[in-house]
């Protein structure tokens, strides 16, 4: 099959590694002649090109640049394409991304490869990067079934962990285990970095160690992605975040009331319930 | 030197271990009979007993028991002790412990080692635990400048880095890096198990993966540990959540003013403060 790429970044150049390895012909487009160069050097494109008339010969495109630049992506990506062209993005947003799109272009399907490292770009795209990993589609009434279909089969050969649902039924489950993680791991950070007395800054600097590190990597993060969540997942973020306020007051209460039996039994659920969250 | 261990868990064993090869007599104190054969067996005593009459030959005792049952340990000891023994503890909080032991033995020296694994016992003790790792003093005016030389100069020896501080200044550091991000880890696991829409919920756990992960790993231990936490270091706790709530109110408002900047700036201090909490 022919696949286009847009975007040569992580996501976008694994795929075009295994699908290559697949025996698939891939094109890529990066706004960056120096990235297309490299994509194909290191062999997650046949041909890549910045300009978007490449995407003329392909069946399948995968979109995977930033939400930023996704529907204004799609509308320039338009007049290049096949009357019958599937396209499908990687966005880790849905809701908004499947509103954007859909009603520029029918032989739409929404997806969320949900795959990842700390550095990102074409340099450090990887084979088998999806292997056991979650790949959501956000299907609507208006997908048709067919471009649902083949998008699917090009996936399950990724040997990713296939997912269906609505667009915010997605957007709901990632703001609790990805974007509310942020903002709590972020809040962390700043509040410790608030402390005004410079002794005990210095010397909390100094103690941090595991448990600092691990609740605090997410909020310490990138900073526009963790805008990018914000921006184009706010609705469920807040949602996240209202139940969240709830909880910690729950926990200050419990502390300020003294009542260690109530605080027990909550931290005793949570060590119940954490390895149904952590067992992949 | 003959070195006393009340307590024969990772900390007090690991210490014994440590001791022993360095050429110490080590005896030891637990209160089964199978954990003192054990440690034996294992190389971190040379004698060990449920008997606190052990203790009438050690000149310095390293107090290893949790927190909950210190003082009533430090009472039962004392008939014991020769009138010049130095005693020290390893709890996790400070103020607590310096205030509740002082008044009945002058010779003390409030200390906290900060190493640590997730399981706990005898059985994983190990040498070298504390190498490399941050050893608080917290020595108070009342507290023998001999007594803090005697057990400093065991503690260079395990090649852990030394801090000293007042009681107090410990126990806001640790509440900062230690204590409060079990809270807010803890509540982050409870908001997220408290989502009562199924669909979203089932879809949550089959998503989640190293954010969630790591962000949650603190609330979900052991629910007796941060009891404890809370119980011993209430003030400089709830002090550190408060400055956490409105620290997360802040974060609220960015995203529901839809204030990208103002999140923007936010999560790039993070990210260039965070290094100095990480950095070891």
């Amino acid at each position: 099959m022919n696949i286009g790429i847009v975007g040569l970044g992580l996501i976008g150049g694994s795929l075009g590694l295994d699908f290559r390895s697949q025996g698939h012909r891939v094109f890529g487009i990066s706004r960056k002649a120096q990235t297309c160069e490299r994509a194909i050097a290191l062999g997650a494109a046949d041909d890549a090109s910045t300009n978007l008339s490449l995407m003329g010969q392909a069946e399948v495109i995968f979109i995977c640049t930033p939400l930023s630049v996704m529907e204004a992506t799609v509308l320039e990506l338009i007049p290049h394409l096949q009357p019958d062209t599937i396209l499908t993005d990687v966005g880790s947003v849905k809701g908004w991304v499947v509103q954007a799109i859909s009603p520029h272009w029918h032989n739409f399907v929404g997806g969320h490869p949900m795959a990842g490292k700390s550095e990102s770009g074409i340099e450090v795209a990887e084979h088998n990067l999806f292997a056991g990993c979650p790949y959501v589609f956000t299907p609507t009434e208006k997908t048709p079934p067919a471009a649902l279909k083949a998008v699917e089969e090009l996936v399950q050969r990724l040997d990713a962990r296939i997912y269906h649902c609505p667009p915010d039924e997605h957007d709901r489950a990632v703001a609790w285990i990805s974007h509310l993680p942020v903002m709590v791991s972020a809040s962390l950070i700043a509040a410790c970095r608030g402390e005004n007395d410079t002794s005990v800054l210095k010397l909390a600097k100094a103690l941090a160690s595991s448990g600092f590190r691990d609740t605090s990597r997410v909020g310490g993060g990138n900073p526009e992605l963790g805008v990018m969540m914000a921006r184009y997942n706010t609705e469920a973020l807040l949602r996240s975040l209202y139940a969240y306020r709830d909880q910690l007051d729950q926990v200050i209460d419990h502390v300020k009331q003294e009542d260690w039996q109530s605080l027990k039994a909550l931290l005793q659920q949570n060590s119940d319930v954490r390895p149904d969250f952590v067992k992949n």
